[in-house]
């Protein structure tokens, strides 16, 4: 009997870990050579940040304490979570004066961070509550973990229906299924996939809301994009800083993957609620105990040379002008007029397609097809929801892509949906 | 009520997160001006590899690839596994000539194979075979996954006690817990803590037994000093690459933490068993979908360079020094005269020294408090053994100090024995 054949008794965690969906319809499109792909969630290449990283990575090595290449601590290092505080409080006001390097734990990239809450909150069977759409990699995380993903109702603009999510609470309760409700995840800054900030309004009315009816749920709030906005700073300041969250257990999300460089996988955690912290931390320990000391201390030194900000303002700038190019690209293509909108994006580096009533843009439905076809490929919108539905929603990046290459791929996206719709 | 006073029902993963106990201890210890740690499980600064560091950096810059910075796979950089299954190949032999890059994981230090690993075999309850002694951060690590670690019998010379084990398995079967066994986890070359490094002959033995009884249980090896031998290569080649193991489900674990820098945190799992191998990188894609791409692509760089081999070389003779200079300290301290005893290690950056019988070494013993009056830190032995005794076990490291330190440090230790000694 060969080694491969031998039947491994996996654990719960190792049965329920699948291939993520999103990884099959990728693999199919690896074959095809010339294909543009505005599935992949990439930031782009040509303006990656190689100067500023050799600068900080020559600065510490003639430092002559050679310390970035040992092992550093499992909380992360001190001056890094410094001054990822120093970046909070900048980018929310007063109101966190409080927030200091104590508060603020270091991940492998977001994606850990989202991990270790889950995972120190949930239990298998247990819920969580998230937007509609929500982060697709995080509904697959949940899976994982053998949680279930469960939606907050939203109005047709995509901001919350506070009153729908008041009456689902409701619901909830006298179901049972209330005590098993466990986080509530919501992403605030041009969001992944919507594209959306929530509104400084909408976000003070859901605090009233958790505040009057659930009490002991954490709010996770992640903000992986909030640095990216193109032009105006996002309106709202992270609910960790606004009076109506208050008592509230908050956890904040961050990273530096899109904000700098997903290479370093750099991401934190905030939360002034120091059980949840160090017990994520403490899982954290058992995970991996740290994240790269080397790639914190050249964080920590392009942050500390003050030239970060600078580089964020020439990415903006260019993701910015990305974003029109497609948005424009997207409108000559047709698109509108065959029934598709969206919300011309402010930041970030996504958009978030509504195709017309009835289309079905999932893996296996013909718009998919003919996209593959026409040689470009998307992310189907439907594994962006709890309930993998509606069908007719698509998402697009414009982080890989050259301008030539995002007007050639929305002529082809065009084509693909002109196509879909005589059928 | 104040943010921090809510009640969080956390997770039973949540809960389980405990504070490991040498924290504790190093957190004490840290409070001490001119503190000697021998505790620590650091490389040692002065010969960390800044310079083919900055080199692999100043290429991957110059390239105008850029893609070092960008995300990169879950599994890992092709180009890195490859050169791991060359590595391997050229440390096993010609009985490795399958491996390549297909059967390599990168994972986020070997601390998180570790994880990942016990993840997806192991639910809480279940067991997982360590020796005696066996590496105190894994089964840290188990506890906090409520998995179980039974210690499998050793002979007086540390080496595996082969009838013992099978009497052990006869045991398990008959009370019933022998279904409840995961895994099987040996730390084979100059072994944290116990310095030894696995026989050919015990190897094989091991194996036949292995094949003979436990055939459904996957056999995980650690490797993680492997590449730090002092002068002479270790005697047996992997568990992967003995007939005598052929059809169990095998997995390495290597690492480039103590052999190059453990600032990058890379390490990685080698299975030829595709599911094992599989589920557990789908599993690490929900962790952090990927390690440090930058991290990746500096030591792909350096492997390429040709350079990782003759750094090796400075490296072992390096420590090979601290190690000589330790050991002799030891004895020049009296400490045999004392009834203390080790193996003079032959790779690594560990002692592991056994006191007199009777002796408290723990956290909470009199050589403790003895060495800490003395101001040098060592990891109590008990801690390193699935059921907490025989407490009268000492690991030193020789990474951090400088010889001189090395020296002091191994006086203030022998002052710390005779003092105990004395009472």
């Amino acid at each position: 009997m060969s080694e491969a054949e031998i039947h491994i008794r996996f654990s719960e965690t190792g049965l329920r870990a699948q291939e993520p969906e999103i990884a099959r319809l990728m693999a199919e499109a690896l074959g095809r050579p010339g294909l543009l792909s505005l599935a992949a969630g990439f930031t782009d290449n040509t303006i990656l940040p190689v100067d500023l990283v050799q600068e900080a990575v020559n600065r510490l090595s003639k430092s002559g304490l050679n310390e970035h290449l040992q092992y550093g601590t499992n909380t992360g290092r001190p001056g890094l979570r410094k001054a990822v505080a120093e970046l909070m409080r900048a980018e929310n006001g007063e109101s966190l004066d409080w927030l200091d390097a104590e508060h603020v734990g270091i991940t492998t990239g977001s994606q850990q961070a989202l991990y270790l809450i889950a995972q120190v909150l949930c239990n298998p069977g247990d819920i969580v509550l998230v937007e509609q759409p929500s982060y697709f990699v995080f509904l697959d995380l949940l899976r994982g973990m053998g949680v279930q993903a469960v939606s907050i109702p939203c109005n047709d603009d995509g901001s919350t229906d506070i009153a729908g999510f008041r009456k689902l609470i409701g619901q909830m309760r006298s179901d049972g299924r209330w005590q098993r409700v466990k986080l509530l995840y919501l992403v605030t800054y041009y969001a992944n996939p919507s594209t959306r900030c929530m509104g400084l309004e909408e976000k003070r009315q859901l605090g009233d809301l958790l505040r009057a009816l659930a009490h002991g749920i954490p709010v996770m709030e992640d903000g992986a994009y909030r640095q990216l906005y193109y032009g105006t700073p996002p309106e709202a300041p992270s609910v960790l800083s606004l009076p109506e969250y208050e008592g509230l257990p908050l956890i904040y999300l961050g990273s530096f993957s899109k904000a700098f460089s997903s290479g370093l996988k750099v991401g934190y955690i905030v939360s002034r609620h120091r059980q949840i912290l160090r017990q994520a931390l403490r899982v954290k320990a058992h995970h991996d105990f740290g994240t790269s000391n080397f790639c914190q201390a050249v964080l920590e030194e392009v942050l500390s040379s003050g030239k970060f900000q600078s580089y964020l303002e020439v990415s903006r700038a260019h993701y910015q002008q990305k974003a029109e190019v497609l948005d424009a690209a997207l409108r000559s293509a047709g698109l509108p007029e065959l029934g598709w909108s969206w919300e011309t994006p402010q930041g970030g580096l996504l958009f978030w397609l509504r195709g017309p009533e009835g289309l079905d843009a999932s893996a296996n439905g013909d718009l998919c097809r003919a996209c593959l076809e026409q040689n470009v490929l998307y992310v189907p919108g439907d594994l962006c929801f709890a309930d993998r539905s509606p069908l007719n929603f698509v998402r697009l990046s414009t982080g890989a892509l050259s301008l030539d290459q995002l007007r050639e791929a929305a002529a082809r996206f065009g084509a693909a949906a002109r196509q879909v719709s005589a059928t």
